[in-house]
């Protein structure tokens, strides 16, 4: 299935590892890698790699391989992490908490503005300099700000009426953390449904496969 | 791509979502549905979902559908999740904290032994009925169990060397929060990678391919 842009789902699924794994190289000081280095470090094959950066009309230099900043840009470029995106987190409980304080936003140009809960005993505090404030405000403290994407961690319970609540507030898109599946008829809004107990589920698959 | 049980991965991908929205059904005291109920909810197509569950052998009945504890039953059988399964949580900060308090782990027959981390703050503490050890004293506490997964949630610099250990600890899986791409030569140890920033990265392409 390819998206309008021309490019596979399954390319654009694994251009985010491409990414987190040049972005460590470039930390470390790199500036160049063959297709054969990507592929060992990412269990795939070098062909596989080279096929993947024909999207960005990159095809390396033989014996010379890849420029990490070139790469990484391009890639960001695809995905379109060379903008600005404003974020806000609905429900502060463990894995809403966990996401403020530990996922690295702002190195990709994501700026959490709010967060949002009902629990009186997190309200009103600050997690890694962000507000977190009543459900009840959250149009008044949105205001006239466009919401990219709600990072969505309510009970299941209130899944449904908090995102459909989101799509009113003409929010672009939802990661949805509920283990709900959230779908909209209409195109106004995207949803992505991260299950941690997914990845779960399929890891106990492969060791069952492999006798593990 | 196939695996060796000849069920295709983009099937067995599948399936967590299938057995999750199943599953609130049975709660809800549903007995049967319909591959178009199905397909409806979980935003594909009627004959996808047929095409999928040729897998346990249930065709369903035409205008009769589905049973869902049957469906519910083939998928836990092929997914393994009809064993117990042996699990410990290595890191103990945001992410580590949020799984062993808010997954549903024992729904499923995963069984949560110990918890281990390096902070003095957390060592000692009990989180939702498990202990949380000094990693130092890892390979002591597991002792002769067979651990099947780890969770692995521990800071990127700790990651490869703690893996390590893992493997040498016999452990069969890690499912691997830390986003460094951890990979291993053998067949002994089987990794899945779980990076949260990848889901936000393609919700984000998503989000700039249809304009949103």
């Amino acid at each position: 299935m390819k998206s309008s842009k021309g490019i596979s789902h399954n390319v654009i699924d694994r251009l985010p590892r491409y990414l987190r794994f040049l972005t460590d190289l470039q930390e470390h000081g790199e500036e160049r890698i063959s297709s054969k280095e990507i592929a060992e470090a990412m269990n795939t094959t070098a062909s596989q790699v080279r096929q993947d950066f024909t999207i960005f009309g990159s095809y390396g230099v033989q014996g010379y391989g890849y420029q990490i900043d070139y790469l990484i840009h391009s890639i960001k470029r695809i995905l379109g992490l060379n903008k600005k995106h404003q974020v806000i987190v609905v429900g502060v409980g463990g894995i809403g908490r966990a996401l403020l304080e530990h996922m690295d936003f702002e190195s990709y140009h994501y700026q959490v503005c709010a967060a949002f809960d009902v629990d009186p005993d997190v309200v009103g505090k600050q997690i890694n300099g962000v507000t977190v404030h009543h459900m009840d405000d959250v149009e008044k403290v949105v205001g006239d700000r466009k919401i990219d994407i709600c990072m969505l961690t309510v009970s299941k319970s209130a899944a449904a009426k908090v995102a459909e609540r989101m799509r009113r507030m003409k929010v672009s898109g939802i990661l949805n953390f509920t283990n709900v599946e959230l779908q909209f008829g209409d195109k106004d809004i995207f949803v992505r449904n991260v299950s941690l107990l997914d990845s779960l589920f399929t890891l106990t698959y492969y060791l069952e496969e492999n006798n593990l």
